[in-house]
């Protein structure tokens, strides 16, 4: 079952998912619309703390900058789970919008992001897809140095 | 009658639609595409005006971002009621993307969004919906703190 | 028919497609759901060599940020082609969501997108549609000027 396989393939590669984080204000986590599910952007917080702070070139270097996003990546994961109670019902994601807060020389960003693609494409396979952005921020709630937001194409 | 119940509520709490800014170029100011209505950045610009200038952080305060924010969201209605004819054909806000012009330590940007999307919540109860995004953005044009771009479910 | 029209568009003003540029990592430069079709993000890239390097207002001139968005929206443009093989299946340019990299007092970002949304317009006419968005960045990879994200929908 692709539920399984999500997290049996997340566990393989020593990570799980975290609690999905709730909204800071009025907004949704998540909302589906006919086939398609649209995530709040999601940072690296672990069960409600921030293993990850601080910006890209001042302090943190690129592997924790990738971890980040991985982590980023998980509560992604971790809200389209909840959204979808399990992974069977998602077709792909579509779209994964990328924002690291850095220093003004800092240009590494699509590596960054490849800490949340890597690892959606490890655990999802061709499900995985997704087109992407990134660009470098001033900065970032929480003084977090990265934060990914998603839409994915769903079995209604 | 939704069309009426948007903009009484709107003028319980002391507000009422701006004029619909025209777009800055060869762009439209919102488009539809089957159910979905896609809407440009709006800014907090008033009849022509901008109220609210400067970064937060660098001289603007939390309340005076929030202001912004709801401004912007404002005009955001304004697109939607000039492209529906009104506010019954709007099913549910579905994505609200903001950016907040700041200092490079102001990190408060969802409380700053949360002027927004308070005012959507109020204004359309349910129909408010939406998952969202927002960070610190180096700055925006017109010298505005705050920005945000929606994308809608409605009734073709 | 409205491939050569493009193409022959493209010609008469000067311009060609370049290569479409290949994803800097694990993910996609396109994607199609449905009848819309998804585009990476896109830098002022010109056959793999970036003519345009530098921030709008730190020697950067508005002349230079218009002509790196037209070549954003250029490579925008050999995505869509090669997505759809051609530009027939191409109904309209929903959203196109555009990043200046600029210094702190430089506000003129909706001028410098107007060279990506002015190019699509000659080239496209009607089907050039999209609603907009636009900031300043801290920065942006390769150190480019500007990059741009667009949403189409297509004839499926």
């Amino acid at each position: 079952m692709a539920y399984c396989a999500v997290e049996s393939k997340l566990a393989e590669m020593g990570h799980s998912l975290p609690l999905a984080p709730a909204p800071l204000g009025a907004y949704r986590a998540f909302q589906t619309v006919g086939d398609m599910l649209y995530v709040s952007m999601q940072g690296p917080l672990l069960n409600g703390m921030r293993p990850y702070v601080g910006k890209l070139g001042l302090g943190l270097n690129l592997e924790s900058g990738q971890a980040a996003a991985r982590l980023a990546a998980l509560n992604t994961l971790a809200q389209i789970k909840l959204a979808l109670g399990g992974f069977t019902r998602l077709r792909t994601v579509v779209r994964l919008d990328g924002v690291v807060a850095c220093s003004d020389d800092f240009l590494d960003h699509p590596a960054v992001l490849d800490g949340a693609s890597d690892l959606l494409s490890a655990v999802l396979g061709d499900r995985a897809g997704h087109v992407r952005s990134v660009f470098g921020a001033r900065n970032i709630a929480g003084d977090v140095p990265v934060a990914v937001m998603a839409i994915a194409q769903i079995h209604p």
